[in-house]
């Protein structure tokens, strides 16, 4: 059984064609006040000529808003949609009468569900019983409502849609209503149409992964854009997700919750944890999804994938002919993650011959007389991205007002229309100045930006080379708990399981209370390790109970009678003493966890203090082959120092295999919470070794 | 005699007054064509209603566009200023003309000079001697020349002003001239008023600091805008800052050029260096000038600025009706350096009993009940803003269309101008859809955004504590050039030389070459490191050349023979054996420099690779003194280690100590070009010992 199947068995599948495009549409709670949910819904539908047909429900009216008002659901006739805008208190009743009455989808766009405690979260839990015993499905609660434009269904009880919603291909699907439509509008705003906004609110029974996997067989999608709070089943995401890329669609996806205000606000506002950040990034990255960080990025990336901008990697040439906004563009691009790298000589050379004055370079300053002549900057753009030196162009234009816009603006598009590489063309948006600006840039066939900022930051997002796919994961072997699973391990027991795993650890011998110490150094290479067990006590160092460097005989017999000395002043009980060879190296951290959402992940990181202080780490789903985990090392910022910096030799291979093998260790163990292993001394030659604490928790 | 009297005394003080409202100008070579700069500059005076005389001057034409043109500029009677807009190779005869008839200011538009090689580089300096021997100041060349909405005054040959430029108080200086347009118009359609935008261009004889410098006395100036490429003459641009905060101006400043890419492309047009931008940015950051990335938090923080908002710290209160946007605004608030702390209990307790339903919290999720209850929204602002608790405040709006923002609005702009501790206000911009939006938010007494990101991107910029402008530099005593002064000293010798000066060196000696290494290592506390210093040699350690940890006297005895094995392969020539007692504590680097535009500059910095991997480092002007020290090691990122991260001791009052000698090293030995001491070994107690290689060379 593959995760897909997992994902899709324990649910029907969602009718997202009815869901999109009901013939019938039933206002439960209708009344005719137009600055109140259920009257502006329905106002919504008659000014945006919603086709199908409209059916106020509500004992209290005859008639609402010129439509002739029935008392119950049950006197509707065929309904496909019900929108349910009645009290807290009354929803459960209301949503058992639609889905008595054979209504296909029920909308509960009123709150005060799980967001609000324990009764709340009892009457969602209500609510998606009732959606699985009847098989009506139901979007929210706490949510706007499904609009269409693809469809002309423009159905939300929330705010006042006055203004045409321009129909495309980018399907929003949003967890917070209010972001769901500003990305819509924002999308409107630069032209970009949209095919659908799903406002899915606390997702009692549709959720984000069923919309997902629908969207991956919708015709009419393109692009599905994700505004997310929190990872609900997140497997079932995982394989909508795949599905969709599967399919084609391309997905772009905001999820808020990176700082502690954020997470604070979110389980506020909707009760739920928001997750880790740094793990839904990673498994975003590893399902292609493109991720970013703000609004404007959302909507900008969802347009360039739209439109298939999709630069193979990041060597940005910069256009301007200001060169001011030339060096801008560079420091920008760069902040942005891009690069801007010189011209060869030989393609400088065929540009200077083109040019009647200024020096190419990149960025690439035109010179107005390069803008004035539409075959020159033609010619010089091919020119500049003949064969394989970029992966994007950015065309750079100063504010312009009508009279240059019309004159120059046109032949500027088709140019950048006509180049061989991903051509993206901005030019700075400054209110009604440039209204003709923006008409021009939002009818052209390139994509078109009003701030150089916002298209090299959305530039900076799809711009990668395209890797291929992580498989779907295989399952693994599983490696039974150790007789003492269920308690924390000694270090000594946590390394012995370790080393049975295959995963290097440092020589060592444990030495039991009273033992002979120098007997067991004998046999080992100096410098030594002397570490101080004791039951409960995992920082050891603090107390006194680490030696390092330890050379001769009377060099261990010193720290044996300092720790003698150090348990009984902090009144210990000793455990034995672990003697281990003194690895040299540079120093990393290899860890896991098992994330809520996303299961097990491996991690490694600069080691030490540096870990937290810098932040330097990459995550990965397990297992990781040893190729993968090669990957991650090259991800890492210190990896020029693992890389060989300054003649210095470090056996990557051997950490990448030891990281494999700690990530199989987590994907079969289930019984294991968290791997810790800091540091990894990462030596010149031969198996990385590990030199310290491992922790080992049960779940 | 200050540093203010430095920069003014070498030259006139410009008549800011003149330049920007001249009572008559001249325009030479005019000619009638409105695309090309001669006519589009005097259709532009015509257009925006030039109050004084134009008088085009060309001895082809009788009248231009309706104006008497006098054949040549001694015809012309008295003139303010000239804009000198004729081919490159007649400049300079027009520019002498102009001098000799008496003209105070010339603005020469043309390009071809220092930005394009030799011949154009002693053209400028010819024109540089123009105006220091007759006094006319000269704007340019290679600009687009002065624009003064305050004044009336639009004076540009190279775009066509067809729009109305709002007066208002933020002066425009631009190397750039495109990108002064820009920030001009970028700021008239977000409603933020322009006094003057004065474009420099290669500055050969009006410059930023000159302009800066006049600046400071104008009363229609309240903030200074920078758009910089390169910081010509760096002393007198800081006493003219300095004059400038002085008159309570505020500035703000964007400097292109900190990416490779930007630099090769300013050098390419402007023909100049730019400088490191971590110097610019230390400098403005002691001089209180705020320092932004992008055009658009260049007029953002200018419209702040010049409504007086500073907040005094970074805890910022977000408070919106929609709880997407509450996570949202907190993400992004921590993504631009600004804090989101969580409420105390008791302010929670007082906002919870004023709030129907709902949590309160930081961020403050108002819900739709109180967006709709001016009253209620006001006394909750109050209640959360009460007392010391927060430094700022956003209030996040949604995308409102017309209906809702004319009802909503102006109550939620009343209620946060009324709030004690600044705010702003942000509601996103959709086109055509926010036009209502957008005129209610322009017209209010509160900054107001589109953008919930630009807002939180501003006020990152300039939420911080106030601190302390820095005093003026002070001159330090002067440290004679030792004997060795004028070649690289051996790193014996450079330490003996640091010593003298009160700098901390690890304890060690030097054995001369065949002396009594064993001998010089019994006076010294073990383990020791040893080092084969050979003329010529700086990376010892790549030809094995350093030695460890040496306890033992064998230890010594076989270092001491494979240094001799190590010179007998290199074929070096040895200078002796450098004997060292082995610090252990944390890694740093203490350097100096000095910046060819601002002098001489001290940094510390995470220690060993650390420095190159992390960027790990801060700068600072010299000299520093030990209390400034330890400010700049609480810039770190690894000021927590420092700090006693974990028990570890350092001390840091030595450290700030021995950087702050450096700093009187550098500052008072022009001699020195760059001092390098890596790494610095930051121990328990007593003094900060250097335990490597220290660089002075000779300027």
């Amino acid at each position: 059984m593959t995760a897909d199947t997992v994902a899709t068995a324990s649910r029907p599948a969602l009718d997202l064609a009815g869901l999109l495009a009901p013939r019938s549409i039933a206002v439960v709670g209708a009344s005719p006040g137009v600055d109140r949910h259920p009257g502006r819904a329905i106002a919504n539908l008659l000014r945006t000529g919603y086709p199908g047909r409209i059916v106020p429900v509500n004992p209290k009216y005859r008639e609402v808003l010129g439509l002739p008002c029935v008392p119950s659901i049950a006197d509707a006739g065929p309904v496909d949609t019900a929108y349910v805008l009645v009290g807290a208190d009354r929803v459960l009743d209301v949503t058992r009468q639609c889905a008595a009455a054979g209504v296909a989808h029920v909308v509960v766009c009123t709150s005060g569900f799980a967001e609000e405690g324990a009764a709340g979260r009892a009457a969602q839990a209500e609510l998606s019983r009732i959606a699985r015993s009847t098989g009506t499905r139901i979007v929210g609660p706490n949510c706007i409502g499904v609009l269409s434009p693809v469809d002309g269904v423009i159905a939300t009880p929330t705010l006042n849609i006055a203004q045409h919603l321009l129909p495309g291909s980018v399907t929003v699907v949003s967890q917070s209503g209010g972001m769901g439509v500003n990305v819509v509008n924002l999308a409107t705003a630069r032209g970009l149409g949209t095919r659908a906004l799903i406002s899915v609110g606390n997702e009692c029974d549709v959720d984000v992964a069923d919309l997902v996997t629908a969207l991956a067989g919708d015709p009419h999608t393109s692009v599905i854009a994700l505004f997310l709070e929190q990872v609900r089943r997140a497997d079932a995401f995982v394989a909508a997700v795949r599905a969709a890329r599967d399919a084609g669609k391309h997905l772009v996806a905001l999820k808020v919750g990176a700082s502690d205000a954020a997470a604070r606000s979110s389980l506020g506002h909707t009760g739920a944890m928001t997750g880790s950040h740094d793990v839904f990034r990673t498994v975003m990255a590893e399902e292609d999804v493109h991720v970013v960080d703000s609004l404007e990025a959302l909507v900008d990336v969802a347009d360039l994938l739209s439109r298939g901008v999709l630069p193979r990697g990041d060597r940005l040439l910069v256009v301007s002919p200001s060169g001011g906004e030339c060096s801008y563009a560079a420091d920008r691009a760069e902040a942005a993650g891009l690069s801007v790298p010189p011209l060869d000589a030989e393609r400088a050379d065929r540009l200077r011959r083109l040019m009647r004055f200024g020096t190419p370079g990149n960025p690439l300053d035109l010179t107005g007389a390069v803008i004035g002549d539409p075959a020159l900057l033609r010619r010089m753009l091919d020119e500049a991205t003949a064969g394989d030196a970029f992966d994007a162009v950015l065309v750079a234009l100063p504010t312009w007002s009508a009279h240059d816009a019309e004159r120059l603006l046109p032949v500027i598009l088709d140019a950048a229309a006509a180049t061989r590489v991903p051509t993206v063309v901005s030019s700075w948006s400054a209110g009604a100045m440039t209204a003709t600006v923006e008409r021009l840039l939002q009818t052209s066939r390139v994509p078109t930006f009003t701030d150089t900022d916002a298209a090299l930051r959305a530039l900076g997002v799809v711009a990668r080379p395209r890797r291929p796919r992580r498989p779907a994961p295989q399952p693994v072997g599983t490696a039974p708990p150790p007789a003492w699973a269920g308690s924390a391990p000694t270090e000594d027991a946590a390394k012995r399981f370790l080393a049975g795993h295959g995963v290097a650890v440092a020589r060592e011998v444990l030495v039991a209370p009273g033992g002979d110490v120098l007997g067991a150094a004998a046999g080992l290479r100096r410098p030594l390790v002397a570490k101080q067990l004791c039951v409960g006590i995992e920082h050891k160092s603090d107390l006194g109970l680490v030696a390092v460097g330890l050379r001769t005989d009377d060099e261990v017999r010193a720290a044996v009678e300092s720790f003698a000395a150090a348990v009984d002043t902090h009144r210990l009980q000793p455990h034995g003493i672990l003697l281990a060879e003194q690895a040299t190296g540079a120093e990393v951290i290899v860890g896991g966890v098992r994330d809520p959402d996303f299961g097990p992940m491996v991690l490694v990181g600069a080691g030490g203090v540096l870990t937290e202080v810098f932040s330097d780490r990459v995550l990965a789903r397990c297992p990781e082959t040893a190729d993968e985990a090669q990957a991650m090392l090259r991800g890492l910022r210190i990896w020029p120092v693992l890389d060989g910096y300054r003649g210095a030799r470090h056996d990557v291979a051997a950490l990448a295999e030891l990281i494999s093998r700690v990530s199989h260790l987590l994907a079969g163990g289930d019984w294991i919470a968290a791997l810790d292993l800091n540091p990894v001394i990462v030596g010149g030659a031969g198996n990385a070794a590990v030199d310290a604490a491992v922790h080992v928790r049960e779940v």
